[in-house]
């Protein structure tokens, strides 16, 4: 499907590409930046309409930092040959409301351990990039 | 080799079981934190004596963001059953001594990308903490 003269080389992903990928993984990693202190954190996600979500436990560290935060998230899919990788800035909110609530848990998550893990939260997407990279192999 | 009424709950990994599967993995997601600004780059890298070595490019913004700067890095790895995750914190700087760059470059790291990665970045660990995690099946 891609062009031959790009099979060789690094690129970036498109738009629709980025977020093909993003529906195609169960793991990402979330990073914040509260305080200057920069934490990471794997997570499953859900991908609706353009959004991320992620369902957690009440009172965790994610959901304390998260609020009113930008957050950088990734995921990464790594081949012998190729890989690729999509990096998404936004920002993340705990979600309140039945409404919201609700479109959260109609995207069908389920989390790898799910106990007690009530709360759910939405980042909003602000730039998504994405590269696709070819392994580089040694001559000879 | 684990204690079988481990096998079904989660637990923390111990600092030996962190240094394993760090050594046993090829890459990882450096989380910076620069102006308050949350980014997560995936990097290939090596453990050497308990510090983790990156290589990357000159000019590059994980070069510029790394230096002296808090980072957090993580990596984790998904079975059907069980998931592990280490979260290392510490601080990132660029190698410029030719002794740093001779340890960096005995790690023998070679990057998925090799092109014009002429930098090495070493992060020195302040705190390591990782989890192991049994998938959590819905009842029936």
């Amino acid at each position: 499907m891609e062009p031959t003269n790009e099979v060789k080389t690094d690129r970036n992903l498109t738009d629709d590409e980025c977020w093909q990928l993003l529906g195609s993984q169960e793991v990402g990693r979330l990073a914040t930046a509260a305080a200057g202190e920069p934490e990471i954190f794997p997570v499953n996600f859900a991908v609706r309409e353009r959004a991320l979500y992620i369902n957690t436990t009440p009172g965790s560290k994610l959901v304390e930092i998260a609020v009113n935060h930008k957050v950088a998230f990734e995921i990464d899919q790594w081949g012998p040959d190729v890989a690729y990788s999509v990096v998404l800035k936004g920002t993340a909110e705990i979600l309140e409301t039945e409404a919201d609530r609700a479109e959260a848990i109609a995207t069908g998550l389920v989390s790898f351990t799910t106990t007690d893990k009530e709360e759910w939260v939405r980042i909003t997407p602000t730039e998504v990039t994405g590269r696709r990279l070819k392994r580089q192999r040694s001559a000879g």
